[in-house]
């Protein structure tokens, strides 16, 4: 008979006990941090239609990433690809009845087929936290405090990465008033600027020139792209309402504590229902110089739904960018069980393993988190798995020891070995 | 143009923060008592290769409940419809380094293509529970146990549901020495007991009947399928070992204090997978009366993917099951935000606006979950969003508050209000 492979479906992770640790801790300090500034939880469904996508989300993600298929019912239906489109339309469904501002965060999975590679899975998580309803710019700077203050309760120092922060707005009115641009070169310069880091500066330059219909416009572009604060753009853009709301947003922004920002004019993101501003983190490590997570503002997709149009903005990171985050900066936090107890009953009496049984059962009425050793193995083997199991304590269940109701526990760590009554134990392992 | 639908995917469900509340209270309670007997967390993808359903899952649920499809690479794959397959997937490619018992779980959603109804939804979320490598019944007392913990964790008194145990072992040897049928007259048997519920007592008998050697042997089965103790058997299954391997699982649960348990006969389960010990949680409210959850020993599962066969045993509540139950019962949890404080400006003055945000800045960093309004609405519009949002403290901030470095507190709820600096509040409203 053919065997079934073992291995998880091509671009998966299985998360076993230790990796699942790990991503509690991300989920945990995630969630911590939204729900600090009042965000609440919802949950949406891992299928969705597949028309969701098709609106907004940018062709190579509907036509090439998607996992599109028809259900048993002639359904044309996507495993989501992210949650944006999910969330607007639960906002529309219940648009009459929701509190504003309404403050929403999620953490689900998600999938795309792309090629596998470091910090790119086809099925990946994400925290999406996202507010509604408030067309100012507060809404802006809240989420990018928010990104900002979660970088931090990792352990993130200033300096470990940089928020950049561009608008769309601003770059309409760049590309057709400034620059003078048709839609369509418009539309091309965009990608250009978009595609910048990846071209060599001669590359840059000749396409720039291309677009441009003064070829003398392109000092006007350097003089954008090159800087890293809206204070330095040209004086003539200065006056511009676009300019002087990301100028606000700046303002505030550092006088709030969020200062590892910067202006970055060539700044897109590639999903095309952003609007407004929008922003992304990179790591400034030198061995993971790259863009982390990003979001934006996105006012048009709510109405989408045939409900009235209602602002948005949100920010989405990602779990495996963050886990090498950690990584590379020494954040990762370390490894340690759940479990307070692991209970080894000693030979294989039926007294003894109901002893541990009862015994067990007592301290997790007192609130500790108790493993018990049912293999009936050697008891070396026993504590072989506890270290296994990065469980630190084993507590030893003897005929005697039941007698006298007074067990030895063993730190099995550093070796240290105490008799203890099931009262002292609950005292000394009830976790804070 | 036309919108799209505001609608959820057939079948599925929306969750917004008011029922992603109670699925929170649902999942912390099933995590809370799995960690207290040890339990590790893992996580799986929710993609996985048709075939690992193909093998034991049985037919109906591969043929007609699979949301299967091709993916862009050729791949025939499904969206998990159960989580068993993949936790045994997982444990038979790391069958070395596991430590043993290894005891794992996990909270995950699923998706099955079925009618939906009431307590069956086409995305549902399960929690599964199982332990790897226990040969003996102290694994099968472990999951009963634990199942019978979590009910109770939930607030079920004794009366509140049954649980229903049986053997798939015991049923083979009936089927085939007690009663001598053929393999495929035991098979139609089984099935018969297994619709038992659904049958009038006369097609019962009838379709019984019609499967034996001999038409005598229908006291035989009703002795067995009408009594809900293995001490009442006929005398002469007694000496079986199967059923002395039941009789001391009833034992040692009574021991430990589980004592809703009956045995019953009839009761099957329909995956394929099953090797011993199956049981089941049912309703007993008359508003409800119908089977939650179950589960069973799968011995066989883990040696499909070409490692050596691990003893499993395993239990999987669903949380729409759930739900139901405690809303039956009267259990349902009191519906609270996780917020402590709205924070509301008097005022659109920039100066209040980041008053505002400072003291909620300051609060935070004291472990508060505070929530700012920043619509530049009127006050009442402001305490409507935090009634809505069942936030039951609000916090003023005005010039003079701001200055005074003491703000107004209101309880909407029982309108007390008082005057505390932000020391008193941080000391006041802070969660335990």
């Amino acid at each position: 008979m053919k065997h079934l492979s073992s291995q998880p479906y091509k671009g998966t992770r299985d998360y076993y006990p230790k990796e699942k640790r790990l991503q509690n801790y991300i989920f945990e300090t995630w969630r911590r941090v939204v729900e600090r500034y009042g965000y609440e939880e919802y949950g949406a469904p891992i299928l969705e239609p597949l028309e969701l996508y098709a609106a907004k989300s940018g062709q190579e993600l509907v036509n090439e990433q998607t996992y599109a298929f028809t259900d048993r019912g002639g359904r044309e239906v996507s495993i989501r690809p992210e949650m944006t489109p999910s969330v607007s339309r639960m906002v529309a469904a219940r648009r009459q009845e929701l509190p504003y501002p309404a403050r929403l965060y999620s953490i689900a999975n998600f999938m795309r087929y792309e090629r596998p590679q470091r910090g790119r899975e086809r099925e990946f998580w994400q925290l999406n936290v996202d507010i509604f309803g408030v067309d100012g710019i507060q809404a802006d700077i809240e989420i990018i405090t928010i990104l900002d203050a979660i970088l931090k309760e990792f352990g993130a120092q200033s300096g470990d990465y940089i928020v950049k922060i561009n608008s769309r707005t601003f770059i309409r009115y760049m590309m057709t008033q400034y620059l003078g641009l048709n839609e369509e070169n418009a539309l091309q310069m965009t990608k250009v600027f978009d595609r910048r880091n990846k071209l060599s500066e001669e590359q840059f330059e000749s396409q720039v020139r291309a677009l441009l219909n003064d070829s003398a416009d392109y000092e006007k572009v350097t003089a954008i792209v090159n800087t890293t604060s809206v204070e330095t753009l040209p004086e003539e853009l200065q006056g511009v309402e676009s300019l002087q709301e990301i100028h606000a947003i700046f303002t505030a922004l550092q006088r709030l504590g969020v200062t590892d920002i910067v202006f970055d004019a060539t700044l897109m993101r590639g999903l095309d229902y952003y609007t407004g501003t929008v922003f992304e983190v990179a790591d400034t490590h030198p061995d993971n110089n790259r863009s982390l997570f990003g979001g934006g503002r996105y006012d048009g997709l709510v109405g989408l739904f045939g409900a009235e149009p209602i602002s948005a903005v949100g920010v989405a990171p990602g779990n495996t960018m963050i886990e090498h985050f950690l990584e590379v900066h020494g954040l990762l936090p370390e490894d340690v069980s759940k479990t307070d107890l692991y209970v080894t009953p000693i030979g294989d009496s039926e007294e003894v393993a109901f002893g541990a049984q009862q015994l067990a059962a007592a301290l997790r009425k007192d609130g500790l988190n108790v493993e018990v050793d049912i293999s009936g193995r050697k008891l070396d083997k026993q504590i072989k798995a506890a270290e296994k199991k990065k469980i630190e304590h084993v507590l030893f269940v003897g005929l005697d020891d039941i007698a006298a109701a007074e067990y030895p526990v063993k730190n099995i760590v550093t070796g240290e070995e105490t008799r203890l009554t099931p009262g002292d134990v609950a005292g000394r392992f009830r976790r804070p």
